[in-house]
């Protein structure tokens, strides 16, 4: 039956291991104190949580779905209580600020905690999702009075969170947005306007919701450059119900226990955050972990999927295969892992969520230390990092995860087109991770062509310097070299080319954001081989989990290898013309 | 919104000027006085039933399913009227016998039908799609007694038919079967089993059920040699109930609107169909045509969902385009048609489209050829080619239509993942097409092991040449030529390679397979390109067809030709090793 077993065993080894995060953490003040031994408890103890608590109600919380009913909303049996249970452990502040109340640990460890969450139910994992976010959002620009009123139950997560941007009309276009703002005599605004896909929108899982509302004051000029930050609460500080409604929640393709809100906000009362029209500034400040946290649930739907296959794979028998291990009884017939085809998915599955997860952390770690490190050109260059990893951990991370929970399906035949598998509820619920906080393709001009071609791939090429010198040591490693030249080589011809076609890099975009993410992955894998090489050099007593890495890395190299020059090809394919098409 | 336009522009250009198939009816008498103005209205009146009738029922059939009580069936509102009108239209009998009361037409048009009916409505299509294989089934094995008792009142669709196979451990390997047929006094057996997975195994639509079971008479062999075909009637000729259960019907991802049944068969009364023990070999005879209709349905979801996406993209205005079209006027937000990463999607949508129509009408034009062509020798020809197109058609189709839908709902961003707008609809429905009638695993392993290894690659060579023939005279000639060279000099390999590793071939066959596709792909290209340029040279009227036909075949060729050296080069990468996984 289906079940999530937290990866613990391979976090330890990429955090400590591939990351030598401990060593990290020692050189950052704000993570005084904190070693391998702390952060692996502190992991043990959310795996319990996703695996226990959250993994149990996603499958019922997808048939059960939410029921709206006169403006309110009620999630699906059991979302309530896990989510008391979660803010009782403290999840929520895990790496807020300790004066905000918060734990202080670091995003390292606040991304495994979410790839876990939402490998165990993506749809329960929607509601807190965006607590993160709002905290830093608030810590960072509201004034001293919002924050007295409203950071502290952010932080704590009593009260839930959500990000109001979209309406009907404008989505990766905020631009377009018409909600407006108008200021009251006491210095609030009154805020009217309908946002669509509020996820959270209204539930019945806290006591109060702290809406961050993206608007219009009166007189802002249009486009993005006009829009400004409000909170609005559900209730008001005195009680009493805020002019905010929940007119219905969509029918979705998935992630059905999580309540996608149509709201509408009829002078409802909210206060600024941050300076007017500089709202999309102050969102911005959240986006990296925002994204990462996106890629994170690409992470875990590619986890929850490959070793579910795994383990039915080893059980279902059908067939005779064309070479069993040495030793095997004969049989009428074989379990299908044994089947090559099937094999070859589920080293797939294996070796792009290993991967992925280092690519993943990497981002993270990146963040932290651009958060944390005493060091300015450190931090200034991790930035730099995070900007460039984001992107592709997003795009690629949720591509990874949602094919390869469609292609984990076929490992059940006709039994993964059933619900009660499980695998199919992650093929719905992870398609959606492709478009929210930004659009896969969005994700892909803004690598490329906001942060690879404005200076010439100067910042990349620190990059690829950066992930080359992770690889060093590995087998591989000069073939990696090479893709990495292919690399800085395409983007030289990017460079040259946009001057005469200056359409060409939208037409590359998505293929060359593929081509960067296959050569990190290549690279994660390199740094994966060198850690388990020195892991076995050094007598580690876990020799077969050691062994098993390595495996995988080769399949990686061998079976996988071949992605990066196909992008790259693509990516000079896409020069040809791109009509406009004849439409109807 | 979501509808359904039946694509009979394209569908007569393939027929017509690409299959050239009027001079083909021509040379076979069973096709006397089928000329291209007749095949059109017959398309024309088909496409009606499918927009018309069909399409409408299609979202609110998923939204309702059907309801299971009692062993009884409902299936959703409108269905069962649906399905008067397309027996009383005579649809069923288009490409039967007309001895039987069948209209006898081509295969090639019984294709076009079940493509626009899958394209329309796929979870209503389930239930006389089984039709024409149990006419063909009993048309060809059954005994003069049957055939008078059924054969004409399923040639009519009056009574809906089902294949009972699959058993809960007996799936993609029927060898592990159980259900058992035992010989009564009078000539008939008694079936006891249980059976899932039965698509229309109980409904409303028709009064009876024709059910053909797959079972082991007492003292059969195990294995696929001890399995003998039976017809179990859910309503005996008495009027009595024969002893047939629909105990549950699957909660699926999709096809709602398909009532999936288990089925338990206690004792019930059925008759052989052909020899004891020679049941698997009187259902293949239908093999080909089922698995060319499943890939049909392959091609009807890429093309709705193109149709639809493009629409969508003419309509929606989000942020500028980096280029417009010359005189386009300025806006804050332009059509999303014009932004390249769209436009992208769209070309590939509707160049998938319209070179899998040729392919799979290829297809269907050999069954054609192959039952009803005068020349011994075409016959033969044309049954090689069936047979090495129709596991192409199943596999390479559907994976076009799922990935194409999933792709498309992309589209329409955060609005494609709600049910009202219809595309995640169609990502559910097709999702399962890839795996019935032989998983497409199995498809690339009937392709690669059964059907070019053993002869060394000879009957494949034929059919190489043959679709090189096709592509003769277009511009990209040279460059296709190479390619099916690449694909005879991967067979030599295979062929030579597979002696000291005899499993090489299992796991590259699904490489194997999508590499073929792509050079037939790219050949119904090239012959469709030629036969756009002979048209316009020759002064038709339909120069916008004809120049969009050409701008998708510049496409094909630019963007999407590195699909087959990408695939080639995966045959080859997986010649490495793929070990045993470490099981949990």
């Amino acid at each position: 039956m289906w079940h999530y077993e937290p990866p613990l065993r391979d976090m330890r080894f990429v955090v400590d291991e591939v990351l030598a995060a401990p060593a990290a953490w020692a050189r950052m003040p704000a993570f005084e104190g904190l070693d391998s031994d702390t952060a692996a408890e502190v992991l043990a103890q959310a795996g319990k949580f996703a695996a226990e608590v959250l993994a149990p109600l996603n499958g019922p919380g997808d048939l059960a779905g939410c029921q709206w009913r006169d403006g309110e909303v009620t999630t699906p049996p059991g979302y309530r209580a896990a989510y008391q249970a979660f803010v009782e452990g403290g999840w929520p502040a895990l790496a807020c600020d300790p004066e905000c109340g918060g734990q202080g640990l670091p995003q390292l460890l606040n991304a495994a905690l979410y790839e876990m969450l939402a490998a165990a139910n993506h749809g329960w994992t929607m509601y807190p999702g965006l607590l993160h976010g709002a905290y830093e959002c608030l810590h960072a620009h509201a004034t001293p009075e919002l924050r007295e009123r409203y950071l502290a139950k952010v932080t704590s997560g009593e009260w839930l969170s959500t990000m109001c941007l979209t309406e009907a009309h404008a989505g990766s276009d905020l631009g377009l947005l018409r909600t407006k703002a108008e200021p009251q005599a006491d210095g609030s605004f009154a805020v009217t306007g309908s946002k669509i896909f509020i996820s959270g929108g209204e539930h019945d899982l806290s006591d109060n919701i702290v809406h961050l509302v993206l608007a219009r004051l009166a007189g802002a000029p249009m486009g993005t450059k006009g829009l400004s930050l409000l909170l609005v609460p559900k209730v008001m500080p005195d009680g009493s119900r805020n002019a905010v409604h929940c007119d219905a929640i969509e029918k979705k393709m998935g992630l059905k226990g999580s309540a996608t809100c149509a709201m509408r906000f009829e002078g409802a009362t909210g206060w600024l955050v941050g300076e007017p029209n500089r709202g999309l500034a102050a969102m911005f400040l959240m986006m990296n972990a925002a994204r990462l946290h996106v890629g994170l649930q690409g992470l875990g739907h590619l986890e929850v999927s490959g070793q579910n296959a795994l383990r039915y794979a080893a059980e279902r028998a059908q067939s005779r295969a064309p070479r069993r291990p040495e030793g095997a009884e004969a049989a009428v017939a074989d379990p299908i892992v044994l089947h090559p085809a099937i094999r070859r998915t589920l080293w797939t599955l294996q070796a792009r969520a290993e991967g992925g997860r280092v690519l993943a952390y990497w981002a993270a770690q990146a963040l932290d230390e651009a958060a944390c490190d005493p060091d300015e050109a450190v931090r200034r260059a991790a930035e730099d990092r995070a900007a460039l990893l984001t992107p592709v951990v997003k795009a690629l991370l949720t591509e990874l995860g949602h094919e390869g929970a469609d292609q984990a399906l076929g490992v059940w035949g006709g039994h993964g087109y059933i619900h009660e598998t499980g695998i199919e509820q992650v093929v719905r619920d992870s398609r959606v991770a492709m478009i929210y906080e930004g659009s896969n393709e969005i994700q892909a001009i803004d690598l490329l062509l906001r942060k690879v071609l404005p200076d010439g791939g100067a910042r990349l090429g620190q990059l690829l310097d950066w992930a080359g010198a992770q690889a060093e040591g590995a087998s591989n490693a000069q073939r990696l070299r090479q893709g990495l030249q292919a690399l800085r080589e395409c983007v030289d011809a990017l460079v040259e080319g946009t001057a005469s076609d200056p359409e060409w890099p939208y037409r590359a975009a998505d293929d060359f954001l593929h081509a960067l993410g296959e050569a990190l992955l290549a690279c994660a894998w390199a740094r994966s081989e060198v850690a388990a090489k020195a892991a076995l050099a050094e007598g580690a007593a876990d020799t077969a989990f050691y062994e098993a890495k390595l495996q995988r890395a080769r399949f990686q190299a061998e079976y996988l290898g071949g992605e990066l020059p196909r992008r790259l090809s693509s990516v000079e394919r896409s020069r040809a013309e791109l009509p406009f098409l004849p439409t109807p």
